[in-house]
């Protein structure tokens, strides 16, 4: 085993710290995160950094860095509450993929990459049309990560969609069926492999 | 596409919400989390709410309940300041799945399970001796987060171990040969696929 210490990480060039540091969560989701601003502008971003914080209600977490350098997403959430995140399949990677390059203000991801803006009633962000596991939420709260002036934002599942032969009657979602694919470091995709449940684990 | 309301997943029983609520993310990393309390006793728990929250300097976030009901873990991390996050392989993913179980304080989750604690100068917790991608973080903040009484823990990484042919010199990790595993809900784990990596998306 190779031990990398605290400093070895600070000498390291950049790019390679970030693509470094990016990957120690090991597998994460990759998802596209839909708003619009208040002149109806749409924008349409991936984030790794969606994470369940809890079922009731159900809501959602994901970190953004700080507004200062006109993060659209951000800045469209707080302006209308609203967001959708889509789960990425391989038949839109590289569209997905593509909204992380720096558009200006002005233009929709969805012009850009060709993805279909899909609007649901009561939800002011649009879905991702080719998304075939999403949902949308309520935006509840914002808080500031002081560590590293990050921000991390709270919202409220408000709608969900996905086939209705992909959910069990357990609450269960077949994500090997929809497709949806995890992600590492900012540039690196996987499709999952055959699933493994396991048993409600008790003290033997 | 079937649609899932608020009101829909409100009144789904307890643990379908629950099994649904957990698999909204899509993939997630699943880690163990290695701690030490006052007296020297050591704990292990599976988290999957792993999260990359900044590269410079490595800053890495993870949600845990409140501390209202025995939690280990988020208990002796304040106590103590340390912890190692610990990536979960096929070879020992009974054995981490087994150490979500409750087991009482004075319990070890390594005796009942037969993980190896294994040590490294200078890091007070434990790690997973059988882990083969593994770090080590220094608590630098806890997060209240209000809208569902849980709490972000935010850490410093201090040492990374891993073996030195899965480290590529642009920093990239092979997660494909370290074997790590993704997960969704609290009971399901999922091999990962080959790796598709994509370039820097640019502004075409």
């Amino acid at each position: 085993m190779r031990s990398i210490s605290l400093q070895d990480i600070e000498s390291m060039d950049k790019l390679v710290r970030v693509q470094f540091a990016n990957s120690l969560p090991g597998p994460k989701p990759i998802c596209l995160v839909g708003t619009t601003d208040e002149s109806g502008q749409h924008n349409l971003a991936p984030f790794s950094t969606v994470t369940h914080l809890g079922s009731n209600p159900a809501v959602i977490g994901m970190v953004s860095r700080p507004d200062l350098v006109d993060r659209h997403t951000l800045s469209n959430i707080l302006a209308t509450g609203s967001y959708t995140i889509n789960h990425v399949h391989s038949g839109i990677l590289e569209q997905a993929h593509q909204c992380s390059a720096r558009y200006p203000r002005g233009s929709s991801e969805f012009s850009a990459t060709g993805l279909t803006p899909h609007f649901e009633e009561g939800v002011l962000s649009p879905f991702v049309g080719e998304s075939v596991f999403r949902f949308a939420l309520k935006l509840e709260q914002t808080i500031p990560i002081a560590a590293n002036n990050t921000i991390l934002i709270v919202g409220r599942v408000v709608l969900v969609q996905l086939p209705d032969e992909h959910l069990g009657e357990d609450g269960s979602v077949d994500l090997n069926a929809l497709g949806s694919l995890a992600s590492t470091a900012l540039d690196t995709y996987f499709q999952l492999g055959a699933p493994t449940r396991l048993p409600y684990a008790k003290n033997k």
